[in-house]
């Protein structure tokens, strides 16, 4: 049994369209945000709302990102309410009549307040490298103070979050099925190519196991 | 020489950070655009900021998306200010430091206000769907005025946009590349699979021709 989220789902959260496929779950959630290393997150700057893509991971139930200390966006979400979204494209779907056309998707909102991390701030950042390359922390160059002072990290609580999954082919109704055209799902994944060395990258040192099929 | 948006920068669109990563013309706003199906726009909904994940397409000067007549976000945005914003992500950029580590990407910011399309709406979404799936549109079952009565159409000018593209590889200091680790680029793309035809697909209809490599 999956535990369910503290506080999920709230009116904000609780989805209206195709809630069928809406998933309040922290281990859908969770598995959602571990799969995809992308988000958005809207936040209001001077009033008008705005997007900040960027990297994000998860410790436990809060998702991080990072940025410049002198970042204008990290700034001015702080203490502020965000809302950010994870989305992975997973495939086309392709059916009978242009109506009936959808895609494959696992998503993810989370709503709140954005908090800036002044405490264990080089224990997240490393976290964050752990997460896309493991092991690799402990080879690089020790983090220096004044790259942890010039770097902000931010979290958010996932206690006010929704995952939504659209799987499976075209839906079209019985009466459409047999017109002749080709139906069915063009699958998408974002995938890794092979690492490709810098010219003057450490002789012998082996290659990051980043091996991605999302 | 490309030509350049009609008002770009604006005070809101200029990038200050990593300044020579900004690139205001069209001709490369609308090179993101094409490229990448998946835009994230914030918008407001009861005072808060949210995010909506949607496909978006552009024709000329003007990006689209579109969803049903009663989804509650595409009420709330219309005639408001949203941000649009789209982001491949093409390659992790591994350094000696963490520091240093980044990503290459590609993306795409667009403010305005969004509006609803009321005219011409078919047209628009027969050009979403020869914009993924060339030649299909015709092979479809036509489409029927309660579709078209139950899909909403909107639109927002490029005309506030900027694109920020970051390539290369790990700018580490002179004093770092020295470090025992192995250092350089994984690629990220997103990829077709092969097509999954439904068990009921027409019997020797083509698959359609969609191979991306984003």
């Amino acid at each position: 049994m999956k535990a369910p989220l503290p506080n999920a789902p709230t009116d904000r959260t609780r989805l209206r369209r195709f809630s069928e496929k809406a998933d309040y779950d922290a281990a859908t959630v969770h598995a959602v945000l571990d799969a995809a290393p992308l988000a958005h997150i809207a936040y209001q700057m001077n009033g008008a709302p705005m997007v900040l893509s960027t990297l994000a991971w998860r410790e436990g139930d809060r998702v991080f990102w990072h940025g410049s200390s002198a970042s204008r966006a990290l700034k001015a979400m702080r203490d502020q309410a965000v809302c950010l979204s994870v989305t992975t494209l997973d495939g086309l779907v392709l059916a009978r009549s242009a109506f009936e056309h959808s895609v494959q998707f696992r998503s993810l909102m989370v709503m709140g307040q954005a908090q800036e991390v002044t405490e264990g701030k080089e224990a997240h950042l490393q976290a964050m490298v752990e997460r896309l390359f493991p092991g690799r922390w402990d080879q690089l160059r020790p983090m220096q103070p004044q790259e942890v002072k010039a770097t902000m990290v931010m979290a958010l609580d996932l206690s006010e979050a929704s995952a939504k999954i659209a799987k499976g082919g075209p839906t079209d109704p019985d009466e459409d099925r047999a017109w002749p055209v080709w139906a069915g799902v063009v699958p998408l994944s974002l995938q890794t190519g092979a690492p490709l060395a810098e010219p003057d990258s450490a002789e012998g040192a082996p290659a990051p196991q980043v091996s991605w099929s999302l």
